[in-house]
This record gives C-alpha cells, structure tokens and sequence, in this order.
C-alpha cells in the first residue's frame, strides 16, 4: 500500500486514457472523476477500479469518445441515449443536463438508456448539491443479488442516490441495494474480518457473516431483506421504462456488464423561497443529530456524506491510499 | 375478528366522517380509502387506524374541510400548503395534481407541507399506476427510530413509495425505513411469535427479535442498517426542504404527529415511446422473476403488490377481517 497525491494518481489515469483513445479533455475529465472517488475514499469504484475500466475499453464495451444524444423531451422529461460511452462522464453530463431542465422548470428528469457503469453514484450527488441542486439518481446493474425468496442471482444491486446541498457539508447518500457490495466483501476477507452484520446467505442457504462464504455463494442480503429487495427490481423497471433501455434481465444475457439504464432526476432548490427558515434548520441538522443520545457512551453519530468529507480531508493532506499492483498496472497503462 | 364486506366497512366510516364534519363527498373518499387499506391488508393504516383518526380530528389535528392550496409554481414543481386537511385526501389530490404536471411536461412535482398521515402509502402508487403514471412519493413522520448509531428516536421511518404500471398487477412498493412498523411490531406481539429477523434493539442495546422488548424500547431497526438510516435523513430534510414544511425535527416538537412534509413525483410513461418492447418486458417480468431458482423447495418468489393483490381478491370474497374492538368503536362513532 501505497500513498499517492491525487494529482498524481489523476495523472498518470489522465495519461493512459490518453493511450486508450480519449480525447484531452475527456480524458482529464474521466481522470478525475476516478481520483475524486478514491480521494473521497470510495476505492472499490475510484483508482482501484481502474485496470477494469481500461479492460471495457479495450474489449469495445466502453467507447471513449461517444457522447449520449438526446432522443425525446417531453419539456422537463428527456430520454438520451448513452451510446456506451464511458459511464462516469455520461452520467456526470446526464446530471448537468438534469439541472438545466430543473433550472428552468423546477423538476428535470433524464431517462439514460445504453450507458456503463457510473463508478462512483455519489459523484453526481455532490455534482449536484454543489450546484444548489437535489439529486435523486439511479442505476440498473447486471443481475447480482438474489431477490428475496430467490437463490439464484435475478436482481441488481442498483444503487440509489440522493443528495441535498447544505453549506456546512452536502448530504449525500449512496447506497446500493445490498447490504455490502462486491467490493467491500473482498476487502473483508482479504482483512480476515467477519462482517458486523449478516450480509448474505452460504453455501447451505444461511444467514452468514462470512464474507469469503458470501463471495462463494453469490448471494449477498439485499438491504432490508425483502424490502431493499422490492426497491431494487422497482429502481430496474423504473430505470429500464423512463429511458428506454434495457433492464437487469437483458444486461444479464450480455457477456459482460455494459449498456446500463439510469434515472437522474434534479431539483432546483435555490428557486424555492424559505419562508420560515428551513434552510438554516437543514444546516443546523447536523447539530440536532449529533445531539441524540450515542448509542455507545462517546460515540458519533455521522451525517450522510459525512465521512467522505472526512476522508477526503485526510487523503489530501497524506496523499491517497492506493494498492502497490494496482499501482504498478496503472502506470504501465500510462506507458511509463 | 369479524370478517365485514367493503362496503359495510366503508359506509360505517363514511357516517362517522359525516358527524365528524366531514362534507359528503369527502367523508366518501376518505372512508374509501381507509377501506381500501384494509381490503388489500395494510390493517394497521386502514379500518383499524380509523378510531385514532377520529380522535385527531376531534382534537383539532385533522380539519375535514381544509384543502391543499397552491403557494407557488415552477413550472413542473409546485408546493402546495396542506391545510391540516385530511391526510390520505391530501396526498390523493396531490399524487392527481403531480400526474396533472406531468402531463404536460413529462415529470411532475408537488411539494406538500403542512398535511398529516397518509395513512396507506401504497394506496397513491396504485393511483398513479391505474392512471399509467410512474409514482415516487414519501412523507416524513415524527421521531420514531434512531439514527444508526444513536439511542434515542431521532429519526422517522419516513415511508416511501415507488409503483409502476403493470398491465398484469401493477408493481407497487410501500416501505417505512424502519424495518418493522410498530404496527406489524404489536401485531407480532399480540400473536406472541418471534419476528423473522432482528427487528430493533432491546433494552441492553442488543439486536433482538422479540416484538415486545422493541415495543418496550422505542429502538426499531432501520432497513439495512445505516443505510436506511441515511436514507431516512435525507428523505425527510428533502421533504422539509421541498416542501417548505417541517422536517421530523420540528414535528417532533408537537404534541402529536400532523403537520408532516410530502413529496410526490409522477412520470407520465404513457408519452413515452416504447421502441425496444420495455413495457412487454416488464409485462413479462413476473415470469422471469418467478423463474429464478427458490431459496426454499416449493417457494414462491413475489413482486412487489403481487401479496396485496392477492390479499384483495381474497377480502373481497370473504370479507374483511376487522378486531371486534374497532368494528364497535367504529359502529359507536357512526352513531349505530
């Protein structure tokens, strides 16, 4: 494990795009929305996602240079197509394009269909709440996670997002519809830790927390049990309906996960006057919450987004954390 | 337990409505939905809950003949002040007034404050859906869980809706972020059976599964964990903020639960093109979702409605099952 400054890590990804086929300014723009999700300290989706990436680009699944274009508006309802361009900037423009319909009708909404992965969810939250915005967004996802009552992999994990702007730090969730993703259960393992909670089903169809278990069975607890599990096929066919594009179903019958559907809808939240000062009580939120009795003496009860802001403040001043072969393989990309 | 024919159900509550001041045609929507709510099985938000409405209204809480007025118009968005009206006439006529919008521009958005308990979520989505609109919707509450990581109720379950259009049942999803109603808490308690997960904490602190040690509490789970946690939190300040309401900590001031904040977004997927046969798909979704592998031999997967549909063809065959208790409030309160 390494320590990295995040212009360097942004660098050197900024680089190896360049090699893989992006345009300059494309490719600083990718570069950073992958250092900032590392910065943030959201690796499994930020630099240490990144070998995977340039592997989609490489096998024609991610097109470099493919813009989404719009399809149909409906006045403050569009649907654009993704074209398979890189999911982070796609999303990212979907997120913009959002916020321009908001801005001139209080409500925008973009249905994106035949886009990738977004990487990063809570990217576009904060995108969003740093331009005054509410964000609410989603993805669909390749089928896994089991629905409830299933044992085999039918749903998505598609994680939702939603962000409120505050001053004092923006409220940002984003949340897949298992309890612990892919990602966070390989790091379990790979630290030998059970998980604080049950996160999935083993190989005998019990509840467990054992992540190397759940890795085996392929079959991580969707949040909630039954519930995370309804909300997550209603967030698919929602995603798959407003934009046109496939659901979890068909994204499963692809060789790999790509042409994705998602939902970005913003609200304009500068245009609403503030009659009895809820603003200020939003920015004092995190005092009234902080002033709930802990559940364990001297303990914190953190805001959403909170940590991120947290992280993020550490990793800038120590530089960012990255693993020494995902390292070794980004800078080989770059051609160094 | 009786079991009581809608209509019966529903006339007994439309003359207590009437002597409780309610115009007639607003004291028949309004027992009409409470009846609906019990007709597809949410009880404990339909006939059952009907007696402690009566006693909101009597205190002044609820005022029969308040309706939403329009305070400002973005376009798409609108905020609307509640009145204090009734709250399920309130979130119906705003759930017509979101799919009103979004006729016109594709999305439509009302913020509601100033309203009280919707009552049965579910109960807007299916509206939404009969009118072929897609539904998101949710409503703050008073405290009633905490935080992750606090002790004390400073956050509401908070529960939101998400339905779809569904030729063959529409899909409708109703979920408090609380893992357990208090309701469906009591419920299991009166039965004395163990709830099927861990569904709060006991007095201890620790994660239990029996009903009455989280009654005795106050400390319900939220779904997932911190994840329902944050979603809570932010449904509820984007509510507030939305709105111009009142966020859970401000309702928590009252005497009572009223005066709530509510958000209702509809899309109007009927303007949509369908280009790749989504809606056939999603037609067909039940077969590829009951195709998945069960967890148990024999098992049934459900899509979310598919239990209250069901529920709903057996009460109306059967009648309605109601306690003996309520049926003689209700009966009293009717003026029998």
């Amino acid at each position: 494990m390494a320590r990295v400054a995040f212009d360097e890590l942004a660098s050197a990804m900024e680089r190896a795009l360049l090699r893989l086929g992006f345009s300059a300014p494309r490719a600083a723009a990718c570069a950073r929305l992958f250092a900032e999700a590392s910065l943030d300290g959201v690796y499994t989706h930020g630099f240490e996602r990144f070998p995977r990436f340039a592997s989609y680009v490489a096998a024609g699944w991610v097109r470099p240079e493919a813009e989404p274009v719009l399809e149909l508006s409906l006045g403050a309802l569009e649907r654009w197509d993704g074209r398979l361009g890189p999911g982070n900037l796609n999303a990212a423009a979907m997120t913009d394009r959002a916020m321009a319909l908001a801005r001139s009708s209080g409500i925008g909404c973009v249905g994106l269909r035949n886009t990738n992965h977004w990487m990063r969810g809570g990217s576009y939250g904060l995108r969003a709440a740093e331009a005054g915005c509410a964000l609410v967004a989603w993805t669909n996802t390749t089928p896994n996670m089991p629905a409830w009552g299933a044992k085999s992999a039918c749903a998505g994990n598609n994680p939702l997002v939603v962000a409120l702007p505050r001053p004092g730090g923006h409220l940002v969730l984003d949340m897949a519809m298992s309890q612990f993703s892919y990602g966070k259960l390989e790091a379990y393992r790979d630290r030998g830790e059970e998980l604080p909670v049950e996160g999935g089903f083993d190989a005998a169809g019990l509840p467990s927390k054992d992540p190397a278990a759940i890795l085996a069975s392929r079959r991580p607890m969707p949040v909630g049990f039954w519930k995370g599990s309804g909300l997550s096929l209603l967030l698919d066919l929602a995603a798959a309906l407003v934009s046109g594009g496939d659901s979890v179903q068909g994204i499963g019958e692809r060789e790999a996960e790509y042409g994705l559907s998602q939902v970005f809808i913003a609200l304009d939240l500068g245009r609403l006057p503030d009659p009895d000062g809820m603003r200020a009580r939003v920015e004092a939120f995190v005092d009234y919450l902080q002033a709930a009795e802990p559940e364990r003496q001297g303990g914190r009860i953190y805001y959403p987004g909170e940590r991120s802001a947290l992280t993020r403040a550490q990793n800038l001043e120590m530089g960012i954390p990255v693993e020494d072969r995902t390292w070794a393989e980004v800078r080989a990309l770059a051609g160094d």
